[in-house]
């Protein structure tokens, strides 16, 4: 590109009223359509940089970017181009929309409709939430993002309701209450868009909530359907509660957007945690928690589903992001579904049945010794009913899991899925269980962490094989682990972001770090990466956040709180 | 320089303890000394680009920097290295300090030791203070900046108290009241180190405050001394003042920190406003309002006095940046100090003796005719006559000021000040003056500013000639106007700062905007420049703040708050 040219489209709208139409000039505002995305965009967002649509980077939800204009040869060029506060010190976990030219971001205090090539903000919406609903989320105030269709931007609030905005004002065009807040529902997920459906999720399985997902009409926000996730009365599995009852406070929350196959028309939703966590008021496998359904989106009908953990006792939420793949297996092509447990598993899926594939460990586990391919259950260790008969168990991985939600990235091209994750043990048992209060806790159960000595490697980032679950590489993170979901590019990179405050890349073919930059928070986002007039761009929220984040604090006194979005582009 | 170790040198941290050693690396901790500057070390300052010592980049308070690495030729290369949040939504209007590898950074909220090459806190320390003391705040929380000496780190807060931190540990080794901020006393400016003095002034003249100056010793805090910046009972000037108590509540503020002139060992100070605005409760020229003092730094004794303008019933706060140079003037070296007044003229005086050398309007000036060369004493024009019988008056510059605090460069090789100014009038009336009480306003005026269309300019930037204050260029700003103070350099170069949320670099022969880069929120602060192992970097802070960035923010609703700070340098 032409060095004045460039100069031009960074500085364009303070040098000259004429650039705005220049080609390499950011949009002017009337040429954007504002109307979109449509569900033919939405289905081809992987195979078009130019827009970002769907929460993971296509429906499949890879966080895969065949871009590769940005590579391991012209990295150390990278810088930011712009970047803009958000005026949010809860933390910043969210992955950002791109859609004509426009950036649509979310915090749990904000919408945002942001100029990509600028950073010039186009409107913001402050989000009506009660700041009480604080004392309902477990881990951290957040939000994940937003999703766009026709026109308009979805999003949830911390209270619980569902908001529709006009794409081009950022106006409320609806509102609905999906859940009462003072009973434990709180909402921070990506709204799905499926088959013309706003899918959205619920969190608060630590108070006892009954999990459920919602399916809502674009254009009015009717209430479509509500499939819980907890079987009542007359729903298939309603029997695997004992007491009956137990479902109408049994957790399995559903606070990472789901994923989508257009051409079997499921939409995969996990499930989170069973409430209490203590199994003592809930006998039985507990449909659906700590599994897989794959629903239909127009109706909101279970399909199939796969239970990872029956009678999940140890907050192993599945509900972390269910990678779409089609791989080859024993000369088979299969269409599957992947997912890096909580628990350390990692199960590979047929996701047009959802019979189990693979399941293997993808770090210490103790709490299983294996998942029976035939029942495809796990089979309980003595560890585990050490636990079950009172004791305090030293539990691998630790009740923080040896991953915990955020996202790993899949690169067809290499097969390998890359993540961060924390291989480390906690001391667990069960508590008693005061009886279930509305908008109280609900979970007895203690868990302490061993104490870590400076040095004592905990977070790791890793390369792995889908099918046995064992790393390509593994990196040691010493004195600190990442809270951030990866991106992998066709240019042989994975964006990856530390607590610490620094947005880094990272080789995928060897994990070495070979770029980095410190921005002015901690980094537990999701970056993306796109194109405008050929040229490759990374965009990612940043802001110290979440439950680690929060209860880091007393140890990571030097990164201050504040929440903006970087743009970085190679300088020429 | 070798591109492998320039990457080093950024990422240092991330990729290899080795590193640390590297010449071009960040300064291993241990070699840091953390103890200074020293009498010679400040007195060098302009001299010595590998620190920033003084406030103004220099005793002389140019905001110049020979520093030329960085210049119009490569200027488009500059980009960010770092940024770190300061989790402060006040404003930022501090001149950050450098001293061995270390940059100081203060706020409302927090005073900060970072990394200044990798942004790394090694330090921060919060400020004590009433939240309260808000209320006794005319116009923004801020502060402007630390003062270095000896190990020790100095600054005021905005409850009126003066604390030192030991360099190393930002722990307070003393602190001070100066005031009592229930009574309108507020402090932001930052200190002055003079002769082995800590020097502090004060705000608070829109409450009926008395103003003044103080010393301190720095090692313990002792006050050494304190000059009242209205003259009371006993002293030089009391008589100005009809009634005699009028001094008691006269104003005469001092919130910008003075300029030293080593060799005659004289502290230039400003002085504010009167108080009340509105004369008609003290008659007289009112001795030491609107004026500049050359004090003893180590007895507080004023060596000369020159008064800008006498009973100032205008707001024509005279505490801007009072510039030291030498130039000659009809074949005659002299020994100037300059400043471009709040009032519109630009004043140049002999610093050896307080004798006006020149007085010229800057703007469009209609309070006055001129200023009288023999007697020093503006002409009061029939506008300002209107306005004594008790008309509303259009006034000219308008009440904020030709140029408000935002500092000015100058560049002794091209002899031209580099300003941000508005040229702008308001309609301006007195009021009755309610009776003083503690706290509580004592202004007795009203002012209106003209309603603005879009398109309309007020803001400009241009280079003046001291000496007949007329602009060598002068760019209109269409829309906004700039409060940020100005940094001038070796390569020809201004650095400036936009409340909409760029910072930007000149070409100070034409004004022409040939760099800028959009940051997270507004840039009302004060740039610096400096170099570390040669290599030239540009640190500024962030963050939309004080009365125009405040009272703007329903005109600025797309600037989101939020401190921070960056530094540039130009890539490889």
């Amino acid at each position: 590109m032409n060095k004045i040219k460039y100069l031009n489209c960074i500085f364009a709208i303070a040098l000259c009223a004429g650039c705005a139409t220049d080609a390499t000039g950011p949009l002017p505002e009337s040429t954007r359509t504002g109307v979109g995305p449509t569900d033919a965009e939405l289905i081809a967002d992987q195979a078009t940089p130019d827009n970002v649509l769907t929460y993971g980077m296509g429906y499949n939800q890879n966080r895969y970017s065949p871009l590769k204009q940005i590579n391991k040869s012209n990295i150390r060029k990278l810088a930011p181009v712009w970047t803009a506060g958000l005026e949010n010190d809860f933390g910043e976990q969210a992955q950002p929309l791109l859609y004509d030219g426009v950036l649509y971001i979310s915090n749990a205090k904000w919408t945002y409709a942001i100029d990509a090539l600028t950073g010039k903000q186009i409107w913001r919406t402050a989000v009506e939430w009660v700041p009480d609903t604080r004392r309902v989320v477990c881990c951290g105030v957040s939000n994940k993002g937003v999703a766009l269709y026709k026109g308009k931007v979805f999003r949830t609030t911390l209270d619980a309701h569902v908001v529709a905005l006009d794409q081009k004002t950022g106006k409320q065009v609806w509102k609905q209450k999906a859940a009462e807040w003072k009973d434990g529902y709180s909402q921070t997920v990506a709204p799905q868009i499926a088959n013309g459906v706003v899918i959205t999720g619920i969190s608060g399985a630590e108070f006892g909530i009954r999990g459920f997902i919602d399916g809502w009409d674009p254009d009015t926000g009717k209430h479509l359907w509500r499939r819980y996730t907890t079987a009542g009365p007359g729903e298939k599995g309603h029997d695997t509660w004992e007491p009956r009852e137990a479902h109408a406070h049994g957790g399995a929350s559903t606070w990472i957007t789901g994923s989508y196959d257009p051409e079997l028309d499921l939409a995969y939703w996990g499930t989170g945690n069973a409430g209490p966590w203590n199994p003592a008021v809930r006998k039985g496998d507990n449909l659906y928690v700590a599994s897989v359904i794959a629903v239909r989106p127009k109706t909101g009908e279970i399909v199939w589903h796969y239970q990872f953990v029956p009678n999940d006792s140890y907050d192993w939420d599945s509900l972390w992001e269910l990678i779409l793949t089609d791989m080859t297996i024993d000369g088979q092509k299969r269409k599957v579904v992947m997912q890096m447990n909580r628990g350390g598993f990692l199960y590979v899926i047929d996701r047009t049945n959802g019979k189990l594939i693979s399941a293997k460990p993808f770090g210490k586990v103790n709490w299983a010794t294996h998942v029976d391919m035939k029942t495809g259950r796990p089979v309980e260790s003595d560890v585990a009913k050490k636990l079950r008969a009172g004791g305090e168990i030293e539990m691998w991985p630790s009740v923080r899991g040896a991953k915990n939600w955020p996202h790993a990235a899949y690169n067809p091209n290499t097969g390998l899925l890359y993540a961060n994750t924390n291989h480390m043990s906690s001391f667990y048992r069960f508590t008693d269980v005061a009886p279930y209060k509305p908008g109280l806790r609900y979970q007895g159960m203690a868990n302490r962490y061993p104490t870590l000595k400076p040095g004592d490697v905990v977070g790791h980032v890793e390369a792995i094989d889908p099918l046995t679950a064992t790393a390509k590489w593994r990196v040691p993170l010493k004195d600190h682990q990442n809270w951030s979901a990866m991106l992998a590019t066709g240019g042989g990179l994975l964006f990856n972001g530390k607590h610490t405050g620094e947005f880094y890349a990272m080789d995928a073919d060897t994990g070495a770090t070979i770029w980095e930059f410190r921005v002015s928070s901690g980094v537990n986002a999701q970056p993306i990466t796109w194109t405008h007039n050929g040229k490759q761009y990374v965009t990612v929220l940043v802001g110290l956040g979440g439950l680690y984040g929060t209860s880091g604090r007393s140890r990571l006194p030097q990164v201050p709180l504040g929440g903006s979005v970087w743009t970085f582009a190679l300088r020429d």
